[in-house]
């Protein structure tokens, strides 16, 4: 819903004047909206467009060189008038006439159609056209009756670039009328956006389901169909939409994914993957792909696919530059395309046996590996019990993070043993491989552990149980470094110091299996007692209130694996 | 919440697919993120950002000439691991050395700083920088400890135009300091985000309440306060931030405005609109202004105020060319300023009398213009049960905009009442008023109506009643052609084909005010009987199916405004 608001009657208004405030440098305000704050060109063909306000970046954002050269600013899903569209095409005008371009509305068609016709009366030859982009709207047989949507952005493009070139007004309509007719949208939504003001949605959609063709401001769709995931989404859109492939169409497209309102770029990248990936499957070329916030309908939740099939001029014209308050094109000059770098995602094998490992050292490799393997089954068992945890710390990705890094640094360690190596080496490539995977600060901090364990293992001596005490003690002490934080933080050390000081006291007493596991008991009581620690804030780390009472997941974690590794010693 | 994705495991892998699909023109992928397309020269500061994932267009959409050379992209809110930043930083490198550059968190400060260390060894000279500009994270007294947020973007764009010029690391280096040194911001959010899968939000602020200071990722804020209105939000930001002006700093600020996700584009205008304000009240210099979505937080709600304090230095690199797939600048030259535009809202008075009417048609018109006070005073009065009719039948304007239009008609009435006009002129000039303001589709029905009856009636002579029974013939005929619309549809002419009828039937029979009234009670009852007739949908009209049981909203107040002319008859 709309919170920031003050009186909603002067809603629109105040949104109006804070756009103007903020975009001084490409627009200036008047009676019925805003022209481009540079001059243009006498003999220029003015392209005028709008509409209703609540539909950011339409229309106001896209006043400037090489698009719009006015807009006329109406209230909140609501026409402005003739006489607002009268002002701004005036202001707007330089002796070239007067395009009036906006979506096909019955409001925005009587009004700016008055406008066109009060300018031709006044001498200033003047033209109202609509787009006609919403396939969903009305059928294949009633093109001239449909809505406009997020098709404006390619129309108004080219329409903006052809009268920047100087073409004359029947040019200019000519352009627009082509790239109108190649043009295609369809929407889906999830739930209805609500007015400034109002505390319920213009509409809901059922839980569960989303509406196909759903208008931008609630007007209804062709069906109400349950939910999918992304690429289930992306199928539905691009289905239809290649039903209707315009004619006079190559195989060449260009495809805008826009955000209704509150879908966000993440969830609108990943259905963009999917989308590219449908067309070209289609033999389809992508000449160019956007992705973001084109035409909104306030808070609505869904997306829109606008396909725009150009010729070579529109091509053209696409790619000619632009510079409004939110499209902006042809700017510096960035130099040439690399060619070196090709792969998303394959990672660089970092780990390598240098020497091997003595005979002893790679038995104890070998008996690490399989204990990896151990910790690894036993953390995706404990996955949701730890991201549960988490979510009362952080941000509920621990359990993810420990299983992800500790398969890779199981897997790891058996790629190192299969080449030979010790104990020491396959642990701190074990480290390097968890690091790399978990990320965050566990991963980190993970990475460092097993990194500090295999340089005082070694790759020479199977270390004595002392040794080993003495081992986890430096372990420790880097960590503490590493980590900057101090016994009673709320973290993994918590669990860590009691364990070492344990282990410490127990060794003298009997083999290090049974000190291990004595010491691991302790360090398990230690991390449930962290329930009752105060998360430490500072270092801008991200803890919640809400996890008092609850016990820290670094230490609990901590605490089943030196307990996996005790059943294995 | 998060309602486009497919396995939520793959989540933020699939986005960043996405993203570098739909951005070819500025980036390629590698291991660990991404790189820009274009080849920079030899001997190059590579400035690398990143962090996790959910924050676009924080980081990815920063990448490009004049900003960054290299982005590496951690999972959803979790800091990418050393080796992705070592990978990306290689990739990036041309000779003059990486600076890392990411906000305060304790995983990216661990892996960032391990990945410069091992970049350092390798023989490339890297350093991990922090931003800490979110005053909510630490007191004064610890700014090095407070976490980096939407201040990103002044500190990045100046370091990335700083390493454009050609300056070497230490210089870059010392670029970034002090734009960091001259960054603040603060956060209010009205609830949180859900990550990818869940369905419960990270955190939730109670109903009525907004958290100032709090993190991206859901961190405590410094206090929940009542919710205000954007003019209230507006002061609160402002304040705290002029609390901690940096050293050094004058009286030149840049203004940020951020959506952490779902506030949108129309109230973040709103909001800015009072920034602005209270920034010059302050006796500050608005070098630049930016509203829109630099740092997200997936679906937080909720805004963040980035202040800039530039010197000489920082105001051009701020100017700089840029072109990321998210900000660019330094386009087209667009030419001079123009100076001939200069108020907003200035309404151009466009009423005018050119004759004076004969004295017993400025009678009538004297009559008329009492009688349309009348008709005003009673659509304030009908306006929330017009506007509860249009909730049913479209948005819910009906009520405000026949308010609104009556009132500037009453008034432009009245004024020309002054200037001598006839009834005709009178009319013509309530009709173009009433249009100006209202907007809409009924708003310039309405403006038609008293166009057309202004027409009919003349400055001249006082119509008989069979002469007004044929004016209010012609206004309807003259209304059909305009609306495009038929009996049936569900549209104002509902109620007035049946009035016109019965008008003209009755007007044989008795007097002007008798036959007025009677027409006017059969209007009544078929506007109600609107209520059983299915929208018309077509020719992009918006209304919904929920309006079948409910009477038409535009039928209903023409009978009203019927019946009030009735009673002054």
């Amino acid at each position: 819903m709309t919170r920031l608001l003050n009186n909603p009657d002067n809603f629109p208004v105040e949104s109006a004047e804070g756009f103007l405030l903020a975009n001084k440098r490409h627009v200036r305000g008047l009676y019925g909206g805003a022209v481009r704050a540079t001059k243009t060109p006498e003999g220029k063909v003015a392209l005028v467009i709008g509409g209703g306000t609540g539909h950011y970046p339409a229309f106001a954002g896209w006043v400037g060189h090489g698009m719009a050269d006015g807009v006329v600013m109406g209230n909140i899903f609501s026409s402005p008038s003739a006489a607002q569209a009268v002002s701004v095409a005036k202001a707007a005008e330089r002796g070239g006439g007067v395009l009036i371009a906006f979506g096909n509305y019955a409001g925005d068609v009587l009004h700016f159609g008055d406008a066109a016709a009060q300018l031709s009366a006044q001498g200033i030859p003047a033209r109202a056209v609509v787009t006609t982009d919403d396939i969903a709207s009305a059928g294949p047989e009633e093109k001239e009756k449909r809505r406009g949507i997020a098709g404006w952005v390619p129309v108004f493009k080219a329409t903006g670039a052809a009268a920047e070139r100087g073409m004359n007004l029947d040019e200019v309509e000519r352009v627009f009328h082509k790239a109108n007719d190649r043009t295609r949208t369809l929407g889906v939504a999830f739930s209805g956006c609500t007015l400034p003001g109002d505390s319920e949605p213009l509409f809901t959609v059922p839980e569960g389901k989303m509406a196909i063709g759903l208008g931008v401001h609630g007007e209804p769709g062709i069906a109400e169909v349950d939910f999918g995931t992304a690429d289930e989404v992306a199928k539905v859109l691009v289905e239809r939409l290649l039903e209707e492939r315009p004619e006079g169409a190559d195989n060449r497209v260009i495809a805008l994914l826009n955000g209704l309102g509150t879908a966000k770029y993440e969830e609108m990248f990943v259905t963009f993957r999917a989308i590219h990936r449908l067309l070209e499957e289609a033999g389809l070329e992508i000449v160019d792909g956007e992705v973001g916030e084109f035409a909104t309908s306030l808070d609505m939740s869904g997306v829109s696919l606008t396909l725009h099939w150009p010729d070579d001029e529109l091509v053209e014209l696409w790619n000619d530059p632009v510079d409004t308050p939110t499209i902006r094109r042809g700017t510096v000059d960035a130099g040439d395309l690399r060619d070196d770098i090709h792969t998303l995602s394959q990672d660089p094998t970092r780990i390598a046996v240098t020497e091997e490992g003595s005979e002893e050292s790679r038995a104890l490799a070998a008996k690490m590996a399989d204990t990896l393997d151990k910790v690894a089954a036993m953390l995706r068992e404990k996955m949701s019990e730890l991201g549960k945890l988490d979510s009362y710390a952080g941000d509920g990705d621990h359990g993810t993070g420990m299983q992800r890094g500790s398969e890779n640094a199981a897997s790891a360690a058996r790629k190192l043993l299969n080449e030979g190596a010790g104990a020491g080496t396959l642990l701190a490539g074990a480290g390097e491989a968890w690091s790399a995977t978990a990320g965050g600060t566990s991963g980190a901090l993970w990475g460092v552990i097993l990194g500090a364990a295999g340089q005082g293992v070694g790759d020479a001596d199977v270390p004595s149980a002392e040794k080993v005490a003495e081992i986890v003690d430096e372990v420790t002490t880097t960590l503490q470094q590493v980590g900057a934080a101090e016994e009673g933080d709320k973290t993994m050390l918590d669990a860590l110091l009691p364990f070492t000081r344990a282990l410490k006291d127990y060794v003298g007493q009997g083999n290090l299996a049974e000190s291990w596991n004595k010491a691991a008991t302790v360090a398990a009581g230690a991390a449930q007692q962290t329930a009752d620690l105060s998360p430490r804030i500072g270092r801008a780390r991200p803890l919640a209130e809400k996890s008092v009472g609850h016990a820290d997941p670094g230490a609990v974690s901590l605490a089943y694996v030196l307990a996996t590794i005790g059943e294995d010693l």
